[in-house]
């Protein structure tokens, strides 16, 4: 991408006959804003995907952006490059399950949520909800088939706060970034309830941003100002999938946490100590990273400065440097790299899961 | 450090009598500014610590801050902690060469820099006479025994620029973060004309920031608004003097050289595929890098997004990125990672460099 | 604007008949980005209002954006309001001058500019020539009746730099945020040798960011990262036109000139000692500021911080205390302001001009 | 002030005699670092300040901080020029009172704020006890004639939450920039308590930060890392002083309020519309202004965007603004502008206060 409205790298895809516009299924992204309430990349690339995703299939964008999740993540912080990851879905799920388990992918998108739900018990729900009609769709199962969960919430901005408060209705938070987190919160909550990570009974809206022991270990949310309704990738192995690409995850103990990138790797079949050679590189097809600054204001006892600190947002700090580890591990700086982990992982640290090919020879890198 | 201005740890263990004040030849650490023209961290924690230095020695601080080389890069980005590294010099130096070399020291400051030979061959030739003086006062005779050299160079401020004016000088540019690239630039040329890594006859004026195939593979050099003349530490392995302590240092291809850190810390006996374990992590006493968001927008292949960042400068892109990767190697964020690496390592890439402990038990670890 | 994507209140406009799309001429206007380079506010604004016109006009966006400047400035600092001016032209010119003056408009864009040629003469004589054509379109006959040319410039980024040294030329700077000042002294040059403010003779590429004695009291530049050629509206006072609309302007001597503001309105009939009344604001169709952070570090002796402040972008800073101050004037905070006047107005100051109905009852305010 | 540490103005002043270090009651000052948790300038100027004054005044600097009320307000966005304003009292209350009222000064300290404290009703009570306490040292007896109260507030850090919650306790909130919002809101609360502007039974934990109707129109709170216990220093006029100065305030309805600022300094007969004159700017001692970006999204009616803004705090963004207009109506940059101004003058607005001279002939300027 040389820009967050650049799609041409998709159009040549598309145009080479590599990507049929009609079985793509989702897109997560990493755009190159800020990764805030005031970050527009992300819509400027949503308008632009769909525009070009019209022109292909002949249906309103306006339709599109209610059924295809695009899901970006903004803020590119130091080695990151802004890229894109399309999910495409071809043929029919296997009527007989497979001897071997193969990437499945299932989404879904819950209804509108007004801005009085954001970052509350309805909220989480709401995720729960849409977790579940997406694991359907993906035909697994098993939770313990999924790996990836990427959900994206709308949070408050100034004018939607205003809104409710014409309605009479009150919003949890009139801070624009603390919504954002709540809302990354619920997010978290409804995911690890879908899976049975947690017990319905640890739910409540004082837990959010509070009891950080509840967590889950496959949930990846983002929050942003451009979408009204919370969007829903669930991504797993399922031997009524066929093809070559496995997923995997870890979840990571801190933001040092190098090891867990190389076992997520050598789950895949991967070496990765302490970088993956360049003829595995060409198996790697996506590698997803959710990470936090440790709430505590230390990593392993030292101090940081990520959240005392008013020039730079504390999510931007971790994700260059989490970019900077996995990439330094992968030798690939397109990483999806999202801040914002709360109860996405262990308290402090977050989760890596990357799609890789477990065939030979590699194949198509991912459009970027 | 709770703060810039805290030099607590160093009080303990000069009250503890760990550290001997007469003994401290020099500090490196990292502050919690911007890095840039108006990061006042770094004279704050001078002003703090040579008020400390000047209560235990009875020497004047202004006479302490122009004797003791305190080089400060500001800066903590992502996982970084606030801390610095004082390096103390006990003894003579030995009469009759011992069988294993030690690590050896020594400092030395030039001249006041006017600001007009700023970023010029001027500055480039009064950095490498420093540097010899300090290889000479750190009994090290061979350039290939000096692992590491630490230049702190002035940089040109606006008021700077208006008082080179009314001389009837002109500065090599009024553009203060430019100032500093080029103040850098002269330092590493100036290192590696001392060292030998390059001929006379390259250094001119014009090459400053254009012939990037100059460089020095053990520069480490900074620029701050703080002081008016170059200093210079110079460390190295030398078989004048005791200790367990070494020095080792690698080239880093690119950003993503996590291979050039690996080897490093296997130059120093120490394994860190992928991360240095708990026992050996106490013998780790000093880590220092340099590097440098690539000119060419690219890192292998795919776009960065820092030099065309409005929000975040570029080296506070590449300082937490670098540090997120090495701190992962580590397992330990006191990591001194300084930007601006222009001619110092490869282009595009950097420099690493460390100080551990050669015997068993480890010992102190730094102050922080 | 509820976002930079946001047209609603044209489109609102359209479907009441208060605009016809095929009347509409240029669009001057204020986004919420950082006004930098990776500030992409500009670009998604753009897409949507083509978008918009297209479909109005059945004209594809591609031609439209080449046909109707549309000359955004990014970055709402303080108090200032995202917000546009759409400028449109009804019916043709008199033939016979009208006994009194009326606000008339014309524009032109020039040829693609290569990236080697940005920021250099043959940059200026490309905006003097479009200036030109601008005028002729305008039926303005005397330089003297032109009160402001707003011109838009590409600037060089990473990518077009690479491209241009691949094509075996080089740029100007490689340094993105200089490549946009030497843009916008371009185009400065270019206006003022149009409207006969300055000889031919001290055009050249040395004098550009140096001889700040040479500048336009009536050059508005701008310079992104979205364009390639460069965009002219020329605005001024012509007897060939009708219309109640009036323009003026006044050159500022510093940032603190709250006399050029007040004498301006002075010029239109309205009296803003210290405030524009509630009533005559309905009179203001659209003001328009540029200014620039004091490139000597001091604003009437006192010293500044703008310059060498890495945390935020001097533009901004500027862009921000202008708005300010003219917001304070107007009591309407929907004011372009624009940052980067090297040349355009005095050096240290920069230029104020406005739009106001002349009848009584004021009329329709501006988009936003 | 050349950078924070820059002491020199004060020095020369008491070289001269004008300034006799033992009759320094209080200081006023603008750094230039970002206002927020991780600015450190505030800390260096004062430790620069003490560090002086204990070498004139034999004291030593520990006991110094805490009888000298040293307040703060980093951020010189903007136009604002870096300075500060050193409040000298000389000589013993008037035994009568004179026919007219002069500036008359009170200072206090409160004892030190626990953490658990900050932000909550024992907040409020502390500021308001401080108050008074101040104003009897002033001597002035009624409210009425007190025209500015200026408290500095310790906020919650990262590591003072921490130590908190080690002894058991819970802090109001874990994010330092809320927590300098609420130290805010709890010291203008203390003042308006103190004043008679507000009864008793309004100040709730709930109230501070909620209830906006609620504020006084003579407070300026600032909150910073760098301090334990609220400062107070009370200035207003009192027939028991004699001299030439007098202070004047006035609230300002809105951040376009330009009405308030020609009135206040109307009340001290100077003429400031549209610009005060060179001759007038000399009397000029002081000004002061507190403001706050409108917490609902909007000024007058028309979006601003620095609540949703991720690259720059709001507060960065209003005292901006602010500095504009009030420098360009003064014509001098020297401004004291805070941000911050919950519950300080009107809700979305603020206050400005002056010290002038009322005799013919100015006199000294304020060093800076």
């Amino acid at each position: 991408m040389a820009h967050p409205g650049d799609l041409s790298a998709l159009e040549r895809l598309i145009a080479e006959g590599t990507v049929r516009p009609a079985e793509i299924a989702a897109i997560i992204g990493k755009t190159e804003g800020n990764g805030g309430v005031n970050d527009f990349t992300r819509g400027y690339f949503t308008q632009s995907l769909m525009a070009l995703l019209s022109r292909h299939l002949g249906e309103p964008a306006d339709a599109l952006v209610k059924r295809i999740p695009c899901v970006l993540s903004g803020g590119t912080e130091g080695v990151l490059s802004p890229h894109y990851v399309v999910l495409c879905k071809a043929g029919a799920p296997l009527d007989a399950p497979a001897p071997t388990a193969a990437l499945a992918l299932g989404t879904a998108v819950s209804p509108i949520l007004p801005a009085e739900t954001i970052g509350r018990v309805a909220h989480v729900d709401s995720v729960a909800a849409a977790v579940q009609a997406a694991m359907k769709a993906a035909h697994i199962d098993s939770a313990d088939d999924v790996h990836f969960v990427q959900v994206k919430c709308p949070c408050i901005t100034s004018a939607r706060a205003e809104a409710a408060k014409a309605r009479g209705r009150t919003v949890v938070t009139s801070d624009a970034n603390r919504s954002m987190a709540l809302a990354r919160a619920a997010g978290a909550f409804g995911v690890a309830l879908a899976l049975g990570e947690i017990c319905p009974d640890v739910v409540t809206d004082a837990a959010l941003l509070t009891e950080f022991k509840v967590y889950s270990n496959r949930a990846s949310v983002s929050s942003g100002v451009e979408i009204e309704a919370n969007e829903i990738i669930v991504l797993g192995n399922s031997r009524r999938w066929s093809g070559s690409l496995r997923i995997a995850h870890r979840p990571m103990a801190d933001a040092l946490d190098i090891g867990a990138v190389v076992d997520m790797f050598s789950d895949l079949g991967i070496n990765a100590a302490p970088q993956v050679s360049e003829m595995q590189r060409a198996l790697l097809k996506a590698v997803f990273v959710k990470c936090e600054p440790d709430r505590r204001g230390n990593v392993r006892g030292f101090r940081h400065t990520m959240l005392d600190d008013t020039d730079i947002n504390a999510q931007r700090h971790i994700r260059g440097a989490l970019g900077g580890l996995v990439a330094g591990v992968t030798g690939d700086s397109r990483i999806f790299v999202s801040g914002g982990a709360e109860h996405q992982g262990p308290d402090g640290g977050g989760i890596i899961a990357a799609i890789a090919d477990s065939s030979r020879d590699g194949g198509q890198p991912c459009a970027s």
